[in-house]
């Protein structure tokens, strides 16, 4: 939870690329001789020879936001175009600005509201999203806008086009919180912000619908929630994290959903928070959380 | 666990079947009328109507080898004419006879004689076959005969007839403790004694060869064991016992699998020990585990 | 969680006593000669010999309501004068009246509400009662009651009794959801009904004020947090349930204090569901939880 | 779990000290101008400003053990003299010579001896040391000595007499693991290596004798262990890693030995197995464990 807490003169480098020697040390000299010091660093090699190399640091620097374009440069010399890496360079002081997608659902959509309130993870709610009205007054009660889009059969791709409409330009990222519609390709690409999801099974098994249902049905000791990255191929996505809870055959299908619900916010609202930390790096079909 | 410790005069009566009003009762009051004292009592119905029923009863009654085809009979008349119900009664004090079958991996097979000898599971370890010789300095010193049966791929049918004479007849249940081939339905069949897997991944997730290998690719947080009775459809028989445990990006596939065993010969130990004292009941393709 | 959920004609029958022989079979005979069903029975002893007896019964009894004096009467002489057993009827159509007591802290508070809403919990909120006014408007957007009752230093005795105005007579249950008071021996006699506390560690360590700073000095590696019923001893009733969640040197104090808070809520929120189901049996400073 | 596994010509360098700017790039730097490339960082502050600051660093560097002085050297003179820091240099091919010391209970013993024929920990058991004679047979199965050293009650001070002639010099580090004698601040001064303890309870909780009777009269929960380092103040040292499993209100005091014995030895496994990682920090009272 290192660089959480630093305020306003922080910021975030994140670095990823091919594993070759030198990387720790080039980072830490570029910083040096920027006047930055490092408050936390993590890193870590999926194979120390010809492997995947990642980085996270905080760093604390005087006057942030006017000196971060001559930091980035500097950083695309040397780990750019010398280092073949490829990076990003965050100000810890803008909070991300997320849109929450839900159905009639209401327990995680609550958990993130409620622990915005608290300060707990560093987003600004600036939507929610619904197909159903049923939760407008629980959300406008936190003080955040709701927008109700119908996403009829027969319309889909109308719905897609009003939601687009609310969330382009307006959000950094975008949270799937028991949002029960699968969302096109083109819908993604046109979004170009990253897609958290909930998937209330411990992925991958139980893949779909009735997650919950089959659970009971194959006599799993255990039912999982899992927070991923939206891509096109259903719950196929880069997971985040990842927690499940024990059940056992007295529990039916109707308290599988209850254990799984208090496992699926919790998860969510860890995912949220990580990304929003610029915790989670992706990795293809993998993350690195740090 | 109540139940496992009351010496030689405790028996067992699990009863299962289609729920109806009035069975513990029925229960109850044969088992008074014999003079049998209840102990210990669990009970569940998959649904209160139209379900299936369960109960497991631990009783104390004097001089039970003797008194037990006695009340069998009066079990037959009550329970399986009457009410229609299929019941098994166990002399608690009968320790299951079990054959253990391992490969090269000697994790589970050593939990297991080590709780044997310390006295932890209501078993008598009769014999261990294997396929590879490499085990049996370790299973001899623990005074459990070690038979060597290679199963070479062109006469896997001989190789079972060979298991089959060592099995048939002397134990009670077989556990493969990380076996690396699959039993031919033929053998299960012949066999006609519990079989208890280990299988290393979070059923139904990963089934099948290299659980671990994939769980990498995936980018799980958690990986996993999952104890079941064998079938002939391969990684589908009943759950008896599921565990998982926290993984990293930074963990390689070595390290899942390490992290894997200590998961695997817990839940292993668990499934069997529950079974010695006849605490699971098959139900479908899931179980009851009381 | 069976029992839970069989409507407004079950019963439900709480056993506890001297073990003997022959409980749980006159506990049946009774209820069958009363023509009611046996829906679920857990059943616990704490040693065969000379232990004490437990168990929970739910039955199913056409006309309950009515049926409920003659029901007690037969098992009051059966149990009550026969066996020297306690034992309590509950209709378990009748939901508890809580009364949630907090001071500035919301997550439990917030958590229970919510469940409250999505019927997870056999409870009414009749009231909630504070001692600063902070968390009023939250908890009347639930449509409950709120009242502000300020606790001076100097005038502790007048707020208690001003506390048991409100509450004598109309709650069954009282919870307290992080209230930052000690409440006297008085105020739980005059009071007369239960009260549940959620405390902020894994009891018994870090009794008192202060846990995660104690515990952030004393390098624990895990935080917790305890449901106990209170009792005149500050931290040493009885407990319900408890959970713990790892942490790291990273975490600097608020944020074990927030990991804490997601394993309080939860914590607290079991114990109290299990109370209201009439599933936690005190005996003496410990509980059987069915 | 990276930096365990590269071999012969892999390094490792703790730092540790008060936390000031440049601390992460003067390390870099210096290994850099040294040819020493880094494999793995951790760093931690346990406050930015004013705090504690710990480094773990693996490094790769030709001809290691050669060039080991030269970089001492160097590093002794940019972080101890003019940064202060303390720093340890750790070849990471030299395996850790360990002695395990033990009375009449196997399980943690056997789960070390084991882990180190598979390899999966990077010691060298010297010795075993136990004041009975029980386990002697057992421990040289593995092809490891066994000393008996009977400790009777009026003559500690030759015992341990006898137990230093055994250890000083030939070990780094010693393991309780289940050693029911108290070691005397004089012996510890004198032995002058690391002790790791296993007690068994999660600690604070339960100092001192007897922790799982007194768990189960306290009515917990959840059962634990605590791996530590022993210090002179009994039950009060350096925390290195704790667990839990849930207990019942069934499982009698046995049972809660038995689910603790399998937290025991995971817990004393991991720490020993990380402490000769070199993954554990001590700072004061608490650790820090990359």
């Amino acid at each position: 939870m290192t660089g959480g807490s630093y305020g306003s003169e922080c910021g975030r480098l994140i670095v990823q690329g091919a594993d070759r020697p030198g990387i720790v040390a080039t980072v830490s000299r570029v910083l040096a001789e920027q006047g930055a010091n490092i408050v936390a660093l993590d890193q870590s090699s999926s194979d120390p020879s010809g492997g995947r190399f990642f980085q996270r640091t905080v760093f604390h620097l005087p006057d942030l936001p006017a000196r971060l374009p001559e930091l980035e440069e500097a950083l695309g010399a040397r780990l750019g175009e010398e280092l073949g890496l490829e990076f990003r360079l965050v100000d810890g002081n803008r909070r991300k600005r997320v849109a929450i997608m839900v159905s009639r659902t209401d327990h995680c959509l609550l958990d993130l509201l409620w622990r915005q309130r608290r300060g707990e993870v560093q987003m600004d709610v600036s939507m929610v999203i619904s197909n159903h009205p049923d939760l407008s007054e629980g959300v406008r009660q936190f003080g955040v806008p709701f927008f109700y889009v119908p996403v009829p059969r027969d319309s889909k791709a109308a719905a897609e086009k009003e939601q687009l409409n609310l969330l382009k330009g307006n959000v950094d990222l975008v949270v799937l919180a028991r949002y029960m519609q699968i969302l096109s390709g083109d819908f993604l690409t046109e979004l170009d912000v990253p897609v958290i999801n909930i998937h209330h099974s411990f992925l991958p098994a139980f893949t779909g619908a009735g997650p919950y249902q089959r659970a009971k049905e194959r006599g799993v000791k255990l039912v999982g929630a899992t927070a991923h990255y939206v891509t096109e191929e259903l719950d196929e996505g880069p997971i985040i994290e990842q927690e499940v809870i024990r059940v056992t055959h007295r529990d039916p299908v109707r308290e599988l959903q209850r254990k799984g619900a208090d496992v699926e916010r919790l998860v969510l609202s860890r995912a949220v928070t990580w990304h929003c930390e610029d915790r989670v790096v992706r990795d293809g079909n993998t993350t690195v959380v740090f």
